[in-house]
């Protein structure tokens, strides 16, 4: 048995991410960026006003002075002329500031009375005025290779001028369900039989993480069904399998894989739940398709696949190599000692009156309980030979709530 | 001008939840259930074993006993025969425990020599026994009603038999983006002008809330520019405007809108960046739209999108009215007193050796800063009057980067 940190690190080096693809600014949000977004023009393009008021030179706008207003500017139709001294520009918030003027009169701050403008405070040099170039400059990189593109980061890259972006591919995730005894959902069960979860769950967590699932039809309970799958998952970026991985005597999964030439790298991790777990890839000439084998049970399956899927879909996405994102709980009761198994227990998180993150796991923990599973907001991770811990340590959680895992 | 907390109260107030549609469980992740799911079988069926081994009699199962396999049973093939006095049927983790057998001898406890196996460790009456019933029953609730569905969602329903989902329809949400300074991405720029980008950030944010953004061409800045969009938004459930509100000595959205029977509520709240905010409903026969109207400003924008917009979509996805989700963290530097309007600081969050949160502002919180707030992991909330703080006090705070923002 390996140990969980071990198998995510072998399974994370083993991955590249996908090719580029150019994808419409539009279709962008969440996608990954392949290539920096570098800006394409200077914002703001010239120096604008921060406010609405009048553009003059700063000298004149002593209190009390009066100016001509010899024109205005609205954003998109700059004045074109030159503010000269005793003359002012109407402006509004974003309008470029005219050539002559150094300084913004604020509207509150100036009574008007046809073209002439009162100042009723002294202006300041340069005041009010945003720089060309303040936010960004032609060539700044505005969102780095490697990101997670945010509604924020596509409004910065609009903002620089990008209509198209370059964006990692979806990686293709290929899903099988095996077994004689699962049916698909509304379809009819066969005798002492099941309704399939795992291949439904696991395309929703594929889906949450930007991938493209295409789920398989269950294979039966033969080596030659299992194998017959390597014929349907050319072109795909990974082969994500549920049950058969230590079924009694035999493991059909691996069996019928490595019957057309798949190389196995391990299958038994020192977790709970889970345990048995493939990784490996399929011949050459079946394209090398990397190979994740998750336990049949649903509970173990999802664990599994938050622990050792979810970084390895980041990374197929062109996120960098990382184990999921934890945070910190305080225990909202005493925890017992673990064994040589990192455990993962599913737990509800709620928020205490200083707005802490108290997290409390179930009392039962069957791996069999799909149900609480759903219920649950978070995975308490509990290393090999964790201590006894008492109310209120601080604890490691995956959150799973705002994963919408 | 009104308070951040009463302008979203009138705002949720008045929304309803979108109606539902049926979509395949397939296509059901982060939706947001219309109906509960009930379960239509019960799981596990029958009383089935939780692991490998043997079904036989607890008081057959002493140690050293002898018995003789009669059978086997893999999932989906359930033995139909009774378990006798010395007998045992071979079991697999899920199958169904056959007739006359009341207790589960591990695989590892147990020696097999032909048809013949041996106990090595006394069995217990039900140990390893999964009930039926254990994981839920025909009639149980397995997901409410207005819940955004998990991955895990998925799969309880799938185990549940459920092909279809009853979700609320994605709220459909129409963008306008205003001002004749603005060109779209790739598009010629005109004089003075600047690339749009309010209307894809918030497109890419109804994304991240699940509706789905229809973007409208750019509006001219006149009236009647403006008064014409009303029959372009038949059918949607909600329009997003940006800029015109405010636009110097005009407001040429709201004097667009009004003349055509738009009811204005509200359109000053004590908040920054922000302030001027837009709320009403377009005339009865223009479908009694309601229109949402943020500042032209990018940074403004986002942050009023985040604070009314995105509990707004939530409302209209059947999730129940709620400000954004916040969390503490701890300041990690003094912050000045708030004066009167809600502040909403961007800021990084880090975390520190033991696991906890520490936020800190950006020292110059320009609204005009777009790459900035692209940079923000979160925005600390200050509200109006808030005392100054010490480094290290706890602050509520809104995080972008969890939320796909």
């Amino acid at each position: 048995m390996i140990s969980v940190d071990e198998a995510r690190a072998r399974i994370l080096a083993d991955l590249r991410p996908t090719p580029a693809e150019i994808v419409a600014l539009a279709e962008a949000w969440n996608r990954v960026t392949a290539a920096p977004v570098i800006a394409r023009l200077t914002q703001p393009p010239a120096d604008v006003s921060a406010m609405d008021g009048y553009a003059l030179r700063a000298a004149d706008g002593t209190l009390h002075a009066s100016l001509t207003v010899i024109g205005a500017a609205p954003a998109g139709h700059p004045f074109d002329g030159s503010v000269g001294a005793g003359q002012t520009v109407r402006l509004y918030t974003g309008s470029i500031v005219p050539a002559g003027a150094d300084a913004v009169l604020l509207q509150e701050d100036a009574t008007r009375d046809g073209d002439i403008v009162r100042v009723n405070d002294a202006v300041k040099l340069g005041r009010h005025i945003r720089r060309a170039g303040q936010d960004f400059s032609r060539g700044d990189t505005v969102v780095p290779a490697g990101r997670r593109i945010t509604a924020r980061d596509v409004g910065l890259a609009a903002a620089a001028n990008h209509p198209w972006l370059s964006v990692h591919r979806r990686p293709r995730i290929a899903i099988l369900a095996t077994g004689d005894e699962i049916a698909m959902p509304g379809e009819p069960i066969p005798p002492g039989g099941i309704v399939s979860s795992n291949s439904h769950a696991l395309a929703a967590l594929v889906c949450a993480s930007g991938g493209l699932p295409t789920v398989l039809p269950i294979a039966a309970d033969t080596r030659e069904a299992v194998a017959a799958v390597a014929d349907a998952v050319a072109g795909a970026d990974m082969l994500v399998t549920t049950g058969g991985a230590s079924v009694g005597d035999h493991d059909l999964v691996i069996e019928g894989l490595q019957s057309r030439g798949m190389v196995v790298d391990f299958w038994q991790i020192a977790m709970r739940p889970g345990k048995p777990l493939l990784f490996g890839r399929l011949a050459p000439q079946d394209g090398g398709v990397p190979v994740i084998g998750m336990p049949g049970n649903p509970v173990s399956a999802m664990v599994c696949a938050i622990v050792f899927l979810l970084p390895a879909l980041s990374r197929l996405c062109g996120l960098p190599a990382a184990p999921p994102p934890t945070t910190t709980a305080l225990l909202s009761k005493p925890l017992g000692g673990n064994d040589h198994r990192a455990d993962h227990l599913r737990a509800t998180v709620a928020t205490d009156a200083a707005g802490r993150l108290l997290v409390t796991p179930f009392p039962v923990q069957d791996s069999a309980m799909l149900r609480r599973l759903a219920l649950a907001d978070a995975l308490i991770l509990r290393p090999p030979h964790a201590p006894a811990l008492p109310k209120g340590a601080e604890v490691p959680v995956i959150r799973l709530d705002s994963l919408g895992l």
